[in-house]
Order: C-alpha cells, then structure tokens, then sequence
C-alpha cells in the first residue's frame, strides 16, 4: 500500500485521488488553496485537507497535479521529505520544472480528459512517465500500473508532442462540436440529431485511419457548396473565418497527399 | 415492396441500395457512369447496371445520390415515368433543383458520414425529408420509416443549417483527428495512444453538451502553453495558423459566454 498525498484539487488530482484511495491506497494529505473544493475531495478519501504546501508523514508520493499556468510557482514553494518521490502530471513540462531541492522527482502524465461527475476507465488510459533515476522511474511504473494498463517511458520533447496532438484531438475537435451546437441553435434544430454522425464519424475514423475516412465539400473541392456555407455563416464572422481556414486546410491536406 | 432504381454508385446511394434491397425491396436499375462500380453494386442486388439515366419499368422511387456538384447536371438529364418519385439525397438542396419536368418529387437526406465497407445502423439516422406534395410525403415517410426510426420534416433552408452543422461535427471532427495523427507522426509516436482520449471527449461532449466540457490551454487562456505548442508547430506552418485561429476561436467563444 502506498501513501501518496496531493497538491491540487482539480480534475485531474480528483480523478487520480479518487482512483489510488479505491484502489486501497492511503492518501494523507489535499492541499489545495480552494478550502471547499479540497476539504470535499479529502472527505472522500478520508484524508487531510491543507492550505499550506508544507507535507507531513513522508508520503511515498506527493502528486503536484495543478493548472501548468501554476506549476513552477507551487513546485518552489513545497516542502517534504527527501524520501518523497515528487511528481507533476503536465504534458508539456519535463524534469527541468523541479528546482534542485528536490531528489527524487519526476512526470506522470495520464493521456485523458478528466472532469468532475464523470468516471474514467483508467485501464486504458495510457500513462506517459519520466523519473530523475531508475529507481525513482521503477516506483513510478509500480504506481502508475496499479492503475492503468498502458505505462509508457517518454522524454520530455515526446511528451510535448504528444500533449499537443491531444489538443487538436481533444480541445479542437471538441470545439467543432460546440461550434455545430452553436449552428443547431441558429437553425433551430436540437444538437441532438447530429450524435449519430459524430458517433459514426469518430468510429470511423479510430478503426480506420482518419485521413482515409475524410468527407465532406473541402475533400472534394465542392466549391458550391463552401460558398454556400460561408454565406450561411454571415450570422458569426468569427465562425466564417474558421470555417474558411478549416476548409483550406483540409484541401492543402489532400492536395499535398495526392 | 416498393420497386426503386438509383443514380450514383457511390458511398450513400451504394449504402442506401444495400439497405432498401437488404429489407426486401427490388432494386430495379442502378445508373452511373463508372461501369465497374455500378456494376458490381448492381450485382449485389440482382439489378441491371446502366450507362444513361433512361430509366425503365416505372419504379416506385428513383433515388438520386450523386456528388452535390453534379446533382443539377443528373437531374436534367433524368428520363423516367412520371408515375415515378424522383428523391434527391443533398443536404444542401431543397426542391428548386428539380426542373418543371418532374411531378413527384423530393429530398430524402440521411443525416450520417457514408463510407464503402462500414455497415451503417440505419434505425438511429435520421432522415430528412421534404416533399413536392402531401401524397408523395407520405411515401416518402413510409420509405424512409423503413429504415430509420427518425424520419424529420424539414425545409430546405433548416436542412441547410444542419448540413453545416454537419460539417464541423464530421468533416472538421475527422480534420482535427487527421492533424492531431500527422503530429503523431511527426513525434513518432503512435495515433493509437490517443484512442482512450478521443472517446472519452466525443462519450462527454454528447453526454452533456460540448461547451460546458471544454478543457485545454485555450479555455484556460493559458497562453505559455499555447506559445510552447505554436513554437512546436514550425514543421508546419499551415497547421501553426489553424492553431492559432482555432485557439482564438475558443478564447472568444467563452470570453462571450462568461
């Protein structure tokens, strides 16, 4: 059983939090600078809410999952053991975060969405690793397998890459979903129509490839109807703009592979 | 049983074939211009492959499911009884691109990404329908019915809206999904990792509704990660502008919604 503490109590340290304390792990302390938001989180797992970054009880692991706006400021400003292990979940920051205070640190960036109210099947989720030292990355796959099947080693620069094709598959993709919400309340039909598409769209394109499945005017040049949709766009410049840099993407994409 | 022939041997008329002749309808002609797909879709329904769009034995129904491009072009050239429904498939045209010489006519547009081999689950597609009349509605209800449990009245200007629509949850969707592949490339590392992440996005966005489950640098205005991912972009410059627009995008959708 390890005893791992947090700093943080967001959707990610929730979700982790929640995860290690069901998988019988002992969590010690939530620090948090939300008094409400950390106090309920460390109800949950029976452990100590803390406003201060000052760890007590030589936790096994102190897991810094905070915004990455934040991260270097709160990493200065911890205090712990030398026997702790110190990880920080952001994609796109490697070992060079941490100042030299620390011994034994290093990433545990699990490749997921998380929000409050929704439970995640960590089995699948792939966890991206990094230590400072061998022994420090064995604890760390020891722990990350606990809860997911599919730990993986990575360096800092594969990391990046990886946490920035998540944005387009993740942030942006689900943009579009909000822009053709936004488009469902102009024409005053429920979004709700368009789930069989998406769910068929991204079924599609995860069993096959998604440069394959491509549909739609922009991969078939159909310039009629783009024009045609730029003028039904007059309602929002901002989605006109997208749509064109969308549409000329997709065209170069295919142009460029032909 | 109704008696139906098709224009276009493509992805929605090959599905839609398939689907009627599957249910136990008679397909009676395919017409396109490419011989051996025409023929070998023909084939599977025991119908007659045809070079012209001179339609013969009266059928009950001609679909005509040809590229939006082209769709004016097929339907002038259109030889058939006027005992005949004439139904187009665009989602983007209504009634007006059916010239004076048909009596009966229609669109029948199924809301879903087509593809050859995917079967499709037609039961949840809807259909959207729109018709010359009340009698031919109604047939064009009772055909529809057969395969989807969501067939919705619609004119031509909403159908517009939700053809859009469509677009950004497909075509920009599958887009993204092709891009965020392409940096996997770039990073060597493989697509499929982020295969939990894309589900678990698409499973919240339609779970709740995509605006409220954004996360990622741009809703955060976290603009240190969104300058690390632009500088990460430079092996492609397309993709650091799409970047940019589609962050800005997001900063101003929410700036709005705030």
């Amino acid at each position: 059983m390890y005893r791992i503490s947090f700093a943080g109590a967001g959707n990610v340290s929730s979700a982790l939090c929640l995860a290690f304390s069901g998988a019988g792990h002992k969590i010690i302390q939530i620090a948090s600078r939300n008094i409400t938001v950390g106090k309920t989180l460390a109800q949950k797992v029976n452990a100590e809410w803390t406003g201060t970054l000052k760890f007590r009880d030589d936790p096994d692991f102190i897991i810094v999952a905070v915004s990455d706006n934040s991260l270097e400021d709160v990493l200065k400003r911890i205090d712990c053991s030398e026997k702790s292990i110190l990880l920080h979940t952001a994609g796109s920051y490697g070992l060079e975060v941490f100042s030299g205070n620390f011994l034994k640190t290093g990433v545990l960036y699990p490749l997921q969405t998380f929000s409050k109210e929704r439970n995640i099947n960590f089995r699948e989720v792939p966890f991206l690793i990094e230590a400072s030292d061998n022994e420090v990355r064995n604890e760390i796959i020891k722990l990350a397998g606990i809860l997911s099947g599919r730990v993986i080693d990575s360096d800092t620069q594969q990391r990046r890459m990886i946490h920035l094709a998540a944005v387009f598959a993740c942030n942006f993709v689900n943009h579009m979903l909000a822009l053709s919400g936004k488009i469902a309340g102009e024409g005053s039909f429920p979004f709700s129509i368009l789930h069989p598409l998406i769910r068929e769209t991204v079924c599609k394109a995860l069993e096959t490839d998604p440069v394959l499945s491509q549909t739609g005017p922009a991969v078939r040049n159909d310039f009629n109807t783009i024009g045609k949709h730029m003028d039904l766009l007059y309602f929002s410049p901002g989605m006109r703009i997208l749509y064109k840099e969308i549409t000329d993407s997709i065209i170069d994409f295919y142009r460029k592979n032909e």
